[in-house]
């Protein structure tokens, strides 16, 4: 089994262990990373709680936290350069984006996050309402494919007006901001916390 | 199949639908309660997207920021009463467990959450380290709790030496402020968001 310097590096970096022995440990485990961290801690050799994770882009993580205390929101919005994430426009974006989350609500950065069972369940229920209606096959699909939309627009930030301007998405205010700075902004992830709900 | 006016009440606030439709509903579903939803919603009587969650107690969401955004923790605290959900004394403790997540790190509040696999994953490792040692299996056993004790104080919040005063615990820290304010105080939820990290 041949073991790459890519694969040596990344395990020395993970957990601390010499260069011989994360080969070892990676012909053992046939390559297999997470094995091969295994071996090594079995072993005794790697350190215990190597929390992992390198960074792997630049950008800044906020919060907003709601008058009151009662709503907060952690956001990690994603750029290129250290460069652009120091910019006023970039932290104002990333404010404007946690307000938004506080203030609108939203389960999921995009669509393709939403669970397959959710949509499957959503679906059934609105072809429910709508075959109730009386109307022919090739409509009820059109206007399902319709409320579909207005419900990824409910939970998925990306599709949401943008509570500043509700002429634009979220996503369109991104991708301008995007075009501006010459980067790929991505918001990568966030937490709605509200006092006392799920 | 008997209806509480209890299940009735909170269907009602959770749809916004009227008593007798809630009630119908409730029969027809057994009495589960998000069936009931489910058969509200289909007969186009329910909200569509009512996001569910009463609050249950009171407390704060605070966030905390390290200096350079890098590195933020959204925070629940919760006590009983508003009352001592305004007074600094809480508000500081809060600000102080959200800092303690930022510098050190955890994973989960309590023991309790971490799940099975993992504890199993964790002492299967921590065996195999101390087995080849040669020591008899009481020993063995005796170290084995110790090292998971350890590796819990890592990941949990409750169990890692306080920041401030690394001689009591965390979850000590929320007992002694506590029965200072007189109500039992609960870290609810944290999230932690290292920036590129998972």
């Amino acid at each position: 089994m041949a073991v790459t310097a890519d694969q040596v590096k990344e395990l020395r970096e993970r957990t601390g262990a010499g260069m011989m022995e994360c080969k070892k440990a990676l012909q053992e485990s046939q390559g297999d990373f997470e094995k091969a961290v295994e071996v090594l801690r079995k072993s005794g050799i790697a350190r215990a709680a190597s929390r992992s994770g390198r960074a792997a882009s630049e950008g800044v993580v906020e919060s907003y936290i709601h008058p009151g205390s009662r709503v907060g929101v952690l956001i990690e919005v994603n750029c290129e350069t250290d460069f652009v994430a120091r910019t006023d426009e970039f932290r104002d974006l990333v404010r404007n984006l946690a307000m938004q989350v506080a203030a609108v609500g939203a389960e999921y950065v995009r669509r393709e996050e939403v669970p397959a069972e959710r949509v499957e369940r959503e679906r059934e229920i609105l072809k429910a309402q709508t075959e109730g209606q009386g109307k022919p096959a090739a409509i009820v699909e059109k206007i399902l494919t319709g409320k579909l939309d207005k419900f990824y627009s409910e939970i998925c930030l990306l599709e949401q007006p943008y509570i500043r301007d509700d002429k634009k998405t979220v996503g369109d205010l991104l991708k301008e901001a995007g075009s501006k700075t010459g980067e790929n902004l991505v918001v990568r992830r966030f937490s709605r916390f509200r006092l006392g709900a799920e």
